[in-house]
């Protein structure tokens, strides 16, 4: 069934695809984008767009956050981020943004990793944390909060017990069950069943990790390895099109397993316009988390600077700080970037508007039914 | 029969090519080019070469059309442009050539797009279109009027009464029956059955909103969703050389059903200069509409400035406003771009004249036959 | 047999290969370099390399054709440039020289086609053009002159009768019988068989034109559209590793056919290296026709611009001016582009020395013997 | 079973990849990057990096061996370089660094390797050489020294006397026997038996030759045709994920015909970051040879300058040599470059680093086992 190429004598490949190699096909009546519904449902929770925000500080500030929410989507902490660990959470950003070297960003934000770096070895300060998780959660937003799966143990029932209401567990690859020698290794279903809050987890990228993961008892399971985030350091590669799609199998298998337990699929990868958030749910997923595409809104805390969580890593960094200040614009805010109008014909913005309209003109009214559309690639 | 590929663990995606992707072999006796006829036939009308052009403002001044007949071919008007909202039509173009920003459109020209936005926001003044197009009829040159499927019933028999010869009914995708909740849907069989002149109607890009449209009783159907719309922002892509062979295999079942019934095609997008005009024939396609290649046409409106219908829109913008200005030569007249001679080796200029020499390589005489001719791709 | 694939419904394309898209296979014992024989006869001529230059008056200074026989190759005079045309050859050659504009030759160079253009309409004196012929025929050098199909009835006695050893007739594409309305086509074998000379004719692309061509009596077959020819502005392409092998191919038929007459293969097009000379040989060529390899030579007429003969062309030029002038190296002497030695890593030099290392790597020591070599294709 | 493709009529071409063209997949439970062991052992040596440099004056100055040795892995010395033909070694080097020009190396470095041709017209010092060979010899680092095909026979003698521990018998491509007319064919079975050090040997690209390599008693077989080789100046390509994969199944076998004697393979060529290291070992291969990421190390005898041994060759050098300069920084000492920490994201340092985490986040824990991790390539 899948699709294998010899590389070398007796050793073969899997074809794969990633999201810009594939296009939707229109082939049905065209509807009204009004008509249109992008209600995202997940556990108890309901969100107008299906859009979360990759939890990096580069985006969230408390502000971003309670914004994010009053456009309709999910804006994700970091607990392992700058929140807990630095009193002047605005200095603390500052001081990469300003590491940032000018022009093109040649060396991979080198200085600003550094910068990263640092600052993220200060410890954790459970109550600033708490202090910054409870400010949000007061706003009336709903609160999700990030944990890595090497400190999710101790951190969640922190973050719990400050107001998170959704617990995101997030490395670049997991797997539902992490060994290490000498070390007691985190079963996550065990884990997850200890919580009182629904968790998405990820990323995942193939079949049977997502598999698995789905039976750890996760609300949702997130496809890929975020945005900016080099994993060609490693050798690996995540093509979108086929880990969303791949994930998407595990859940038909899951749901039959399971006699109809649905698992949201959240894609974290190649997502930079709006063209690419239709794309990813076409093939599969429920809700997109967007990184860069939410870097240069004016609320966005690095102001135009973005990097993963993974840039922070002591010793060997694999996010991407990238300087995009100079696509800023003072009427891009989260709302124009989100829903529009806007003037820009490329997808950057207005980005679930481009997504009813893709929908519209494939003539479906609902998220569901369009990770049914007919899909092409191009050679 | 058609060829597929699974992107992932049980979804698949078809194989499509673009023009770029494809070329002509040639493989019988050459012929001269002097000996090729390319006359197009469509219901009552004659043209010497087949050519319209993309029906936007940045091209149709009433000169621009007038001269267009005088060169063989077909100048489409936008009944929804500019022409009927501001009496002062010159002006009106010009304040979008004047926000087009020097130097490399790298925002697809948000300021242009924006003051486009706000140049199409005044409403159509009937009169004033009325007595434009009339001007053209009143030059002898044949007259083709374009209106958007939304707005067809209300504008159609208008601009019909002031002297429009074809009407084209045009958006980037279009379906028979556009659906919307609490609307009635425009039923296009029983519209163009209700006009007394020929329809030609588009884009579409697939074999079953082809075949549909076919049935409708268009005379014409358009291929693809024009030049610099930017489809990709939503997901969506037309690569040409599939869509009008799929296309042209619809035209093969209509004919059938219909006992002999030929509609024909005519392809808009992709087509930057003669060898894309001779691909799209070779592919099935009877005409092409030609936008950005006539946009340095001295005769043309946005001299040099060049976008398409669909930039105007209110919210959600696909149409890019491209700065071909340092392009232009004062003796690339439209004669010269059209019919040559010409300096220029890469076939922006002289493009019938390309399409001549192509068609007598590979030994044809007539475009009809031409759409048989061999065909390669390239990996 | 040949791999096709369906580009639209009911609608073929074959899978076509670029010399670029190939590369050579070692898989026997190595040789040493000074084993490898690079001999090329053809009809009673014997060259030491298999390599002829492009007949355009960009190369062929009388000077040139003399040094191109001194390095063990041939040269080739165009009859339809500006030999004959033009007094005063280098006051001719400057002009177009000095209208090609500095730096980017962003269109194709229109001045210097103008000027081509207009050089080429003077008519051609037949006793200037053989007076030039003769003077490289009295220099004990082999003489190749190229006249245009069209020409060929016309021109062909007079270069003999002035000293053509060699006839090269060439067009971008020709094919055995080229027809026309109202004129007598010329009918190549016939033709042929009235010439007391040997025949070198072409471009081909085909099979089926190629195996005509054969059966026309010509010693040898061009395979290719010339060097910095945009076929593309007819829709036309010839990836060179397909054209070449499919002629090859047609020469097994044909010596099948005739019992073992051997019709030469030259390849033209796509070759700018030592590698890609290699690689036009291992598809199934005897010798290569060389354009702007040999441009930036110090003994080349254009001293570092070069056109291919359809540059002049009055009303749709399609050969490009290139500006190489960047490129040029006061030691680069025909010697060295040919057969070196050299400092060049990239295979512009030496190339001959090229040829022969990848034949001894490869374990082959001659010609013939190396068009039976391994290939590969990367994706 | 191999992948062919028809590229003419009657003519095949393989299908190949380069390591750019797959990645990997991981697809089974998650490791701690501190659990993997990276040791290489090959004969009596045993290394913590399967790291070998690649034999290059612009990288072993005799404290850039010792340094490798220090780090874990291997250094070579190049017995046919300027260590035994210069006294003055730094100078030596100075010269070809200052002959780089500065900016891109648009010609390949044409003024460097004219420097390096005559530095290498010297002839070779024997004693000169035995010392610095003995130099390193003292400080305890194991000493691997390479000689060519060509001068093997009369240098490996003296580089085992001098106290070379491994011989590496490398030229760009090999055989396990070279033929000449007229001279004596090095037979390296026979030779290699004679010797009393293991021998490493290479480069080779195919299964045949690799098999007949393996053949000789080689303990280790080089793949590739080393960094900054410009191959394609012969048309010949080596996409390295083919080769290396050809040459693990010419291992199994060889290990099947001898019942068990396990070749080594060493990686060289198209390794740039630690993403293509662990691409390589997935493919099949042991170790790899490093040439451009050690470039830029402090200790590296070129300071930022690379050239392999192939661009000296006096008549046609296909070496490139490439100005890393721009890239230097203080603090990238060996260490940095291969065991980190880094601030680097994209895998140019910390090199082996990136090795641990992508094993580790595949699940394996040694070299070996993680040949069978899953490949995936994209188009």
């Amino acid at each position: 069934m899948r699709d294998y190429v010899e590389i070398g004598v007796g050793r073969e490949a899997r074809r794969t695809y990633s999201l810009e190699d594939i296009s939707i096909v229109p082939s049905r009546r065209t509807r009204s984008s009004k008509d249109v519904d992008t209600t995202w449902n997940i556990d108890a929770y309901t969100f107008d767009i299906p859009v979360m925000s990759h939890p990096t500080d580069a985006l969230a500030s408390p502000e971003f956050v309670i914004e994010m929410y009053r456009q309709g989507g999910l804006g994700v902490i970091n607990a392992e981020g700058l929140w807990g660990r630095h009193a002047d959470l605005d200095a603390a950003v500052d001081r990469v943004i300003s590491a940032v070297t000018e022009g093109d960003a040649f060396d991979g934000g080198a200085a600003a990793i550094a910068a990263l770096q640092e600052l993220h070895s200060a410890p954790i300060d459970d109550d600033l944390l708490a202090e910054r998780i409870g400010e949000v959660r007061a706003s009336g937003a709903t609160v999700a909060v990030r944990v890595s799966p090497q400190r999710a143990r101790e951190l969640a029932p922190k973050v719990i017990q400050a107001g998170a209401e959704l617990l995101v567990i997030q490395g670049t690859m997991i797997s539902a069950e992490h060994v290490a020698e000498g070390g007691e290794p985190l079963n996550l279903k065990e884990f997850i069943g200890s919580l009182e809050v629904p968790v998405i987890a990820g990323g995942v990228a193939d079949y049977t990790t997502a598999l698995h993961l789905m039976r750890t008892g996760a609300a949702g399971v997130i496809v890929g390895g975020g945005p900016n985030t080099n994993q060609l350091a490693l050798g690996i590669e995540v093509p979108m099109a086929t880990a969303i799609a791949d994930v998407a199998a595990a859940r038909r298998e899951y749901l039959d397993e399971t006699g109809g337990r649905y698992v949201h699929i959240i894609a974290d990868g190649e997502i930079e316009n709006s063209g690419d958030v239709a794309k990813a749910i076409a093939c599969g997923a429920d809700a997109v988390m967007l990184g860069t595409p939410l870097a240069t809104a004016t609320e966005a805390a690095g102001r135009g600077t973005f990097w993963p969580a993974v840039a922070a890593h002591p010793r060997f960094p694999r996010g991407i700080v990238q300087d995009l200040r100079s696509l800023l614009d003072d009427t891009a805010t989260l709302e124009t970037v989100l829903n529009g109008p806007s003037t820009d014909p490329f997808g950057y913005q207005n980005i679930v508007g481009g997504l009813r309209r893709a929908m519209a003109k494939c003539g479906y009214t609902d998220l569901k039914s369009f990770q049914k559309v007919g899909l092409a690639v191009n050679l």
